[in-house]
């Protein structure tokens, strides 16, 4: 699907055109794009958002109504508008694979070519990965509460517009999901779909049982009832067992019941109770109702006896601790082969300048043990002093014996695509498996432990540099 | 633009199936969209997203594609995906315009028509309207907030998702932001577009000043200087004021400088100073940075200058207090011409049952007094006694000389739109008008005043009859 090149912050087009009049459009330039704080005040982020980004730049042309309505604008000049009617976007990027563990202050994309092309892609590159990447994240962190019990995504009736729904269903399969109810998503995406049935259903015949039938009826091979429309325990689950007991007759058998309202950790253990008494332990419970990691933990804390959760609002808009977007930011880093940074009192908010590569150290299992940030011509090694990156004081030495991974690769070079489709299915394993090897502490939900993401010594040094130089920047006269 | 019919829930799809099956597909029935909390625990909600979602009933076709999507997931008879071949939305829709004042328990949308259409719209409307609902609600209460400054939307990169970014600026112009930053919205939705220039304009000259003057030179019908890259008060405004004298010596003027970070209240104070020494009383002052209702207050009462707030991503992912999603529900309310509603221990949560008006009290300068649902062919008047919708113990009287206005209309019938398209300035003049005949309570942040929502006695009784009806549904055998 075409995303328009107008889909962007007008000042990301005023900046084009000024750096065109001061001949400044084809000096190259390298910008990094990474987060300051890993969302929800937790320990990690699921790296996410990045195929659709790409498939953008990729196809990214000025169409002439597009043109047409720029120059309606009144600020462009003639020759802007013909520099974007032939624009295309023919840089190089380099990113880690969806479904990576990342962490705060590490570049996720490295972008350079030209400075037209590489600022123009700011809002696109933004968009795509903050949200995605949030969600994944948020998704992982569901399913790390929900245990061995699955998590399904059902949040599109509150997901911000069409899009932010179908995006957050990928992102949500990335970071966990086992599935969604969104059927555009579905196809999209090769997403497994899932869906039971609304309580308009029940409410549209005379009464809870010959409903529940009719919808055994048309599909008696994945049956799931709702069973809170009247009375959960007293009409609910005794009108599914009936109907548990006539699918079987037939040779099927009931899939499942879902909770939508109430104590869902008491209503789940006596459902649990009713159905095994009944004879029904294979018919599962799936509850639903504003689900999210702290309500699935205190479910379980009761012992509630859920084997799905179907997680709507608070998976697709992603909310918790720490507000609903990921505060990605796109900074220059390097222009006309110089290293750039931007000075700013707090460390924390500076950039880190120039090439960079990211590079973890893992024991022998593979077990994460630190991240390193560094320049993209050096090769750390064991023993060598490397500094936190917003305080230049906390210094730690790097382990020997340990082998250093490179996070990224080249993902785009020319404008084209250069890594291979993968499917949201390797992505998601690929999740899963990392996330085992990160300390265990890293997952937990409140205080987690602090992964230690370093930057090595030559680049704490060209910091230092930049910032003396910068001290003194030149006056108005 | 095309909205594929598969931004559905899957068990909008399997209930229609099923509706099919039973021969019900055809029974007419009616659904109420409507929420049940004020969104920012506030006082009120501003109606938005209604124009998009009736384009996209209007439009809505299953394309090939998506039928033999529908057929490899292995659900469905070939008897339903004909159906869904010719399938149209053909039903009638009755809302108020968008921009209107609502509050919770009011029925905004009533969508009748056959169970089958009806059903199968679920998704796609409570998407529409309940994120445009919130964002153009978060908006209203920041230029609250504001007070005679100006709001502008610069929330795209964090946005969720590209049409969430798109969805986002619309709403929040009705809500009364002045401008977007996002130039496909600006295009599609005809908003003003704004926008200034990033830090990296500025990292990628060799200093401020000459970052300054190109911008200016490319720019100078528009400039807005961003000052904080290297020492807001001690470099960037400096700068900007030499510029200023420079643009004002060729007959242009200096439109505003941006702060980005720091203390705005602070910095907006003195470079008021510094403006105004320099004898640029007329340059504005644009903040920026996290900002929303809560910031934008302090900086007010801590005597800050600031004249236009670019708010991002608290406004377009429409973050706060109560979450970052509209609670909207889309509920049965009649099938087959009888009454219907869904029965539950929580009044607040059980159904208004029927077919129903909402009617606004208003007093003689239209002031706004209390809001009525009432049965469709009821005409309450003053005298009569009405009942708080989730406590039938508070009742007050409907006073006496009041006008009561019906705050909805047909806006589409026989699956075609029948109001007039409105341009946005219409929806926001809307929006500004009616928040000004609001109680002003209404409008504060913390423990707003409470608008009265009531119901009739009509319908009280209606509800009635329907509980003890329901009071003992038939249990399983």
């Amino acid at each position: 699907m075409r995303t328009s090149p107008l889909l962007t912050d007008l000042y990301e087009l005023t900046m084009l055109a000024g750096y065109l009049q001061e001949g400044m459009a084809d000096t190259p330039a390298v910008f990094d794009l990474y987060f300051r704080h890993n969302p929800f005040e937790g320990g990690y982020a699921i790296f996410a958002g990045l195929q659709p980004a790409l498939e953008s730049l990729e196809g990214l042309r000025f169409h002439e109504t597009e043109i047409d309505y720029l120059r309606s604008l009144g600020l462009f000049k003639p020759v802007f508008l013909d520099f974007l009617r032939n624009f295309r976007f023919c840089g190089r990027v380099i990113a880690p694979p969806e479904g990576t563990v990342v962490f705060a202050h590490e570049p996720l994309l490295t972008v350079s070519g030209s400075l037209a092309e590489t600022q123009l892609v700011e809002t696109l590159l933004l968009n795509s990965i903050n949200f995605q990447t949030l969600v994944a994240t948020k998704a992982a962190r569901i399913c790390y509460a929900a245990g061995d019990a699955e998590v399904i995504e059902f949040g599109l009736r509150r997901a911000q517009g069409p899009d932010g729904g179908v995006s957050a269903s990928r992102a949500a399969c990335i970071g966990g999901a086992r599935g969604t109810s969104n059927v555009l998503a579905g196809m999209q995406y090769d997403l497994p779909v899932r869906g039971t049935h609304a309580h308009s259903w029940v409410q549209s015949f005379d009464d809870e049982l010959t409903a529940f039938r009719a919808y055994a009826d048309a599909f008696p091979e994945s049956t799931v009832l709702l069973v809170d429309t009247y009375d959960t325990l007293k009409s609910g689950v005794p009108n599914a067992i009936t109907v548990a007991r006539e699918l079987k007759q037939h040779g099927h058998s009931l899939r499942g019941i879902r909770l939508d309202s109430g104590d869902l950790a008491y209503l789940s253990r006596e459902a649990r109770v009713m159905l095994d008494a009944a004879g029904f332990p294979e018919v599962r419970i799936l509850a639903s109702n504003e689900i999210d990691e702290a309500v699935i933990t205190s479910i379980r804390d009761e012992g509630g006896r859920v084997d799905i959760y179907g997680v709507g609002t608070k998976l697709a808009t992603a909310s918790g601790l720490g507000g609903v977007a990921l505060g990605g930011v796109y900074k220059l880093v390097a222009i006309d082969g110089q290293p750039k940074m931007k000075i700013t009192s707090d460390l924390a908010k500076a950039t880190l300048p120039g090439c960079k590569k990211v590079l973890r150290a893992v024991d022998e299992q593979g077990g994460f043990i630190q991240d390193l940030v560094c320049l993209e011509k050096e090769w750390p090694s064991g023993g060598d002093t490397v500094f936190d990156p917003t305080n230049p004081l906390r210094r730690t030495v790097l382990p020997n014996l340990v082998d250093l991974i490179d996070l990224r690769m080249v993902v785009m070079d020319g404008g084209h695509i250069t890594m291979e489709s993968e499917s949201i299915e390797t992505m998601a394993r690929r999740c899963r498996d990392e996330l085992a090897l990160l300390p265990r502490g890293c997952r937990r939900f409140v205080n987690p432990h602090r992964y230690k993401v370093s930057i090595s010594h030559q680049l704490t040094q060209l910091r230092g540099r930049l910032m003396q130089t910068a001290a003194a920047p030149k006056e108005a006269t």
